[in-house]
């Protein structure tokens, strides 16, 4: 049997759509002293965890707790909670993760009502609001806020507003790149399940799924009566995060759960609002600069996504040599489609440490160097 | 909003009943740079996690990969992939994780059929074949290797071979706080689906599970009807874990993969038989010493596990307070009974990297300091 050899990891700038370099602060966070699970100081760590991510979602009310899981997970969670089997769910598709959400929402025995919009655009919200005229028992209306196989941005403020209270069914919304990088507001935007990932624009390793669950979502959860997954139960998860003491579900996964305190108060000090910002202007320059060099963007710039930037590669490229170029000659990760069924794009992040100009000229000026030296295929020669 | 202060937690010797301190091999891993989950490198990096893994289980065939998630997931992962609504699962019960096992398995549809046995015992096998007679379609028998709530070892090599290879039945072993640390031989016990975790005898942090997949138990699942949770879809995860070109499926836990196969090489260095012998030799010592000073242990000795000891707490000590000066006083975690119909113990865990003569006497001579300055309450007095 062979031991293999110690680690030895090249060093990367982490530019594709997930994930980013880690913050130093939450890196060295994980060399801290690790507690037990159920040791009172710990319990006083989470409860801060807790309080530093209502500030980072804006949400007051309601559940919020960073589920022990990835983004996918924490997908997963919202679907199995706020669904019952036979339940009517609308969701919009523009992309690989709004497709996803009805994969899993079928899993969990949900009625799918698809609303498609092509690649780069967004599905508009008066189709999702006809959607729901058509379907008044629907308990879900699901939508991805920022599509990270497209680089599209939902109008989820505006959904919310036209939804309003009067409403019963339930938001979801994928914020797995938005939260900390896009204005989002959990509260004001009458959201009522919200998941996220750690690895993105919060600048921690990938490991967590920080969700936030209104009032709303949380009583229709208490009346349900078919069994969720015990790993994604809320209402146990719950127990767990808020109660004192604190009711063992399952050991949690400490040193990432340091890892997130420290970026959610690096998200914290430097201010929503200017993070935000931080993340448009480097966003903004990137994809001025690519469309400056004639490189096509694929999202509507209306919808445009500041964090995550997908790029058409250009007729005679080959897109994928690129990006093995731009990792080996230039240690940058940029991304591809995802999917057997995406366009030949590039997907470019810029998100957590990363969302700085610096970094985007360091990927422009290696994605110059790389293109400069690319041979154009034969068949658009 | 408060930004809290840094993390600053106090150092502590975990000797509860999991986590483990970290191996600081593993510690220092995961603060190498990280790659993406999509890049080649990383995905070197898995296989040899996998190769490792097996090594750890003695699972040569099957699948074997740890789940993005802890070891309750893991559980849940194996009842979730196989069985099916309607399914007949026989589990052996003797503490908190047997029960855990049968709520999980009545979550996904189990027809549960419970083999009880006393807390401090075991449930012996041929109760467990009993029961098999007369549900002879029963898809799965279940059992805990190492009961962690009571310290009780199953007698699993011996359930293996008297199962033999003519039943249809698949084997699930509860294993999280046995592998790496009791003699465990994943292929020739006919073990069909294995879970563990990372935090206790591997000595890495919590946050992952790994799992081993029996030939038999993948045909299975590659025959059923109903879906499984996305996140446990065991199929899927084995294309992203050992297909190349990887298939995506979610967002690793990069840096605790990185800390798992630190660990794991440590185990293939040091050893599985020496592993085992050192975690034998230090609960030995802890469980001789504990009985010397006339405490009482909960579990049958014919059975009890070297990494996990459960202490009667003698009449008139208050237990909980005893625990926390362990904590406050010596910064020594060690457990409490789990659950709330668990009688009044302690439960000490020597695993991992704490797998030594000199951690069982820096615990035993802490629990001495605290002993001897606690008044006797004075119902027993």
């Amino acid at each position: 049997m062979t031991t293999s050899t110690a680690l030895n990891p090249p060093q990367r700038l982490l530019c594709g759509p997930g994930p980013s370099n880690v913050s130093p602060a939450a890196l060295a966070a994980m060399q801290q002293p690790m507690l037990g699970h159920l040791d009172p100081d710990l319990h006083e760590i989470l409860s801060e965890v807790v309080a530093l991510q209502r500030a980072a979602y804006r949400a007051d009310g309601g559940l919020v707790l960073p589920l022990q899981a990835t983004g996918t997970s924490g997908m997963e969670a919202g679907l199995a909670n706020l669904i019952e089997p036979g339940d009517v769910a609308i969701v919009a598709v523009c992309g690989f993760f709004g497709a996803r959400i009805v994969e899993i929402a079928r899993r969990h025995g949900a009625r799918v009502v698809e609303v498609q919009a092509e690649l780069g655009e967004h599905v508009p919200n008066d189709r999702l609001l006809e959607a729901l005229d058509r379907h008044p028992d629907a308990r879900l209306l699901a939508v991805v806020h920022a599509e990270t196989s497209t680089g599209i941005e939902h109008p989820l403020a505006e959904l919310g507003a036209e939804l309003g209270a009067d409403r019963d069914v339930l938001l979801m919304a994928d914020c797995v790149t938005s939260l900390a990088g896009v204005p989002l507001n959990f509260d004001a935007w009458r959201i009522d399940y919200g998941y996220s990932c750690t690895q993105k624009c919060l600048g921690a390793p990938p490991g967590l799924s920080p969700v936030a669950v209104s009032e709303r979502a949380l009583e229709r959860i208490r009346s349900r009566r078919a069994p969720v997954p015990f790993s994604f139960d809320l209402l146990a998860l719950e127990r767990y995060w808020t109660e004192r003491p604190a009711v063992y579900h399952h050991t949690a996964p400490i040193l990432q759960i340091y890892a997130l305190h420290e970026a959610l108060r690096e998200v914290v000090i430097e201010g929503l609002p200017e993070r935000w910002e931080r993340h448009e202007r480097a966003g903004r320059f990137l994809q001025d600069t690519l469309r400056a060099r004639d490189l096509e963007l694929l999202a509507d710039p209306e919808r445009q996504l500041a964090p995550l930037t997908a790029v058409h590669v250009p007729e005679g490229v080959d897109g994928k040599r690129v990006q093995q170029r731009m990792l080996r000659e230039h240690g940058i990760e940029i991304g591809g489609g995802l999917g057997p069924t995406a366009p030949p794009i590039w997907r470019i992040g810029l998100m957590g440490v990363n969302a700085t100009l610096e970094v985007a000229e360091r990927v422009i000026e290696a994605l110059d160097a790389v293109l400069a030296t690319e041979p154009v295929l034969a068949s658009a020669a």
